[in-house]
């Protein structure tokens, strides 16, 4: 499926149209726009902020080609004026942001763009994207790896995500929030995750009885996991049971899969067979279906299972699969903007985020504007100036996922818990913002 | 983001371990593959299949380049005999499939595929990457089409659907539904879907006052949306009618756009101010949060709206993001293939859906053996053979609308409506189908 490269053309039309109009008004000055949700989903404590390497990758390669250029013009929509700014297009601006894998919380933006005002405006489109969907599947994922409490967990829904995209950022989001593996070979080959497979139903279908495709399958693969549910479990279990016997020192089997039915009792039932049998070293994996709730109460009910596969219901962050994220101006030519849609008051301003620990533990962040400053650490970091990309802004997966993890263990325990944090961790407004959120309630109460 | 041709890789890698041990076992017979639904989502009466041109797409181009070879033979994990084999892959098998833009129902094949076994396993997972996703999406689209009961839908939501391909196949799998326009540039080129686009609260607040934005936006777009509620809707409208006044006859303004609020009364209150204004060609669009559910309650409490934008809910198909969408072996080397796991029990064969009209309305489904005949008329029809797909299976994206619409217009109309249709169609099995379904069940209650 070789394409030219179309990425510049993934935005949305008014992208376009609006940039038009402000190289017409020769509206060039600085605008600052803020990437934040303005809500959190009923079942999110905190999102774990990702897609940011996306965002800025995007940002210093974004270019419009011959080829991009000459179907636009064939459009008959955009002036000369237009294309002709567009075909010498470089992002110039910066960027400062939170940390991927760092959590954050309603109104605390994940990034700011400070930018001309058409260029900073043509990019909202793709880094939303690509922010608020890692985002989702993170902050997701990030639930699941705290049900399996320390058990490993396996991501490998490629195959009912929304589409191939996500299937790769599926497999990022899932590792940085502290997934072991992956299914998904273009991931283990673009990010480096560890691979992991076991075997389909169509397998055992294929051959004549269960037994002789798990004897087929070892001397290929001698230590697999062996998919035991695609007549009847026990039997399957049975079955492994028997090749062991058979195959005696060389058998290497590692795992079972269990992919349905009542994975706690078939759980029970298989390591206890499996320890009768002398078998203690082959770890359960179980999978089919399964959620953050379903994890959980396998894991609290003590289900003797070693391994979690998770796919559709994370990659696609089943019960939320999108965040009330927006990319807002917040500041032009030196101004703050403010907006008064009803229900969707903005604050103004370019903004920092401080966390403020006390023994180890976040126990509340001050959204400030961004010059001023306030007890703790502060969490937007320059990451991007004169549309370059700063050393020290390329982590990698590795280091995101260990950030992740520190991070998140700095939360207190009723916001890793899966359940609503009742009260809900504590953002306050510093001063000068908080002034501005009055007097926009003002203005918006005063409105006929 | 140039990139290298990875799509090769986008699959799971124990679509590559089970090839191996397939080629091991010299196990080259030919295997029926059958993706169909197990069951439909609680709010949905039937799906509309989407996502077979992307599949064939895949079958005819999937090869492995040098460098993909070169990587997985860097993984130590396969043998020369799979990486050669990779290297001469062309996919040689024949797809039966039911169009694009036709109602399917749960178990009914959306596609079959027929071909030597390592091949037929070796595409499931990006076949059903394309088909699940984009499937979900057109269903989920034609409901809001439904809503809106024959006023316009655009579709602009690409900013917040998961990842940049999911951006694309929302384009294309809503336009098939019945949507009328994205705001994607990128699905503009590459689908031919028209584009629309209307402003952003960013461009009114970039300018002091949004009488002057509107101004400086007309003076550009002169039939352009107006996006009346960055600070107070109505006293948006009425800086539309002053505009209007100012500009006399040179005003074109097309329309007004309402993004929050009660849309109910202030589309109504606005619809009003214009006419008052003397200015009854100026439409009113709706956008915000939308999805089937408001757009009907809005349609139905008669709301002057003459457009709808919808993006999140309909994207992502917020109520169902995933559907229970399988590719399962169900015929190999001429046999019949069962499976029993709880609850997924499976029927066997290669099979043909005959849908049975009376009066130019659908009532009833029969699901039989590929070979066997019932009334109605067939749906699966052959699109491949031998790896090439058959002339006529490449309708252009407008012929699958029509289809979809002719298609969707021929079911009862209760299967149309929002809720649950009680009963739900009915869809029967074919002698050898319900024999053997008999037969499962007797197998699978007797499993100790």
């Amino acid at each position: 499926m070789n394409r030219p490269d179309d990425t510049a053309l993934l935005t949305d039309l008014y992208e376009l149209t609006m940039t038009e109009a402000y190289l017409e008004e020769g509206m060039w000055d600085e605008a600052v726009f803020s990437l934040f949700a303005r809500k959190l989903p009923a079942r999110r404590n905190y999102l774990l902020a990702a897609g940011l390497d996306d965002a800025l990758t995007y940002l210093e390669q974004l270019r419009f080609d011959a080829e991009t250029l000459d179907w636009l013009a064939s459009q008959g929509r955009f002036s000369d004026r237009l294309l002709g700014w567009l075909e010498r297009f470089r992002f110039s601006g910066d960027v400062d942001a939170v940390p991927e894998g760092t959590p954050v919380f309603a109104e605390e933006p994940l990034l700011e763009v400070r930018a001309p005002l058409p260029e900073a405006q043509l990019v909202e489109t793709y880094l939303l994207n690509q922010v608020h969907f890692q985002t989702a599947v993170a902050s997701k994922a990030r639930r699941v790896v705290e049900a399996a409490a320390g058990r490993d967990v396996m991501e490998f829904g490629l195959r009912r995500y929304h589409g191939t995209d996500a299937g790769l950022k599926v497999a990022r989001a899932a590792y940085l929030a502290g997934v072991g593996s992956t299914s998904n070979v273009l991931a283990g080959k673009r990010y480096g995750i560890p691979l992991a497979g076991t075997m389909a139903h169509s397998y055992v279908q294929a051959h004549d009885d269960e037994l002789e495709a798990f004897r087929a399958f070892v001397r290929v693969y001698p230590s697999a996991t062996l998919l035991v549910d695609t007549y009847d479990t026990l039997r399957g279990v049975q079955h492994v049971i028997r090749l062991a016997r058979e195959l005696g020192e060389d058998f290497q089997v590692r795992s079972i899969r269990l992919d349905s039915g009542d994975l706690l009792s078939l759980s029970i039932a298989a390591r206890e067979m499996l320890d009768e049998a002398g078998l203690p070293q082959v770890r359960v994996y179980a999978s089919g279906g399964l959620d953050e709730d379903t994890v959980a109460r396998l894991v609290t009910h003590g289900a003797p299972i070693d391994s979690f596969g998770v796919g559709t219901a994370m990659g696609v962050s089943a019960d939320a699969p999108a965040l009330d994220m927006a990319y807002k101006l917040v500041a032009y030519a030196g101004r703050p903007r403010v907006k008064l849609s009803s229900g969707k008051v903005l604050l103004p301003g370019a903004k920092q985020i401080y966390r403020h620990d006390v023994d180890g533990v976040a126990r509340g962040d001050v959204l400030t504007n961004r010059d001023d400053v306030a007890p703790g650490r502060p969490l937007l970091q320059p990451v991007m100036r004169a549309g370059q990309r700063l050393p020290g802004a390329t982590p990698t997966l590795a280091d995101i996922q260990a950030h992740a993890r520190r991070e998140v263990s700095r939360l207190p325990p009723e916001l890793r818990a899966l359940a609503p944090a009742r009260p809900p961790y504590p953002v306050t407004l510093g001063r000068a913002l908080a002034r501005a959120r009055e007097h926009e309630v003002e203005l918006w109460s005063a409105a006929p």
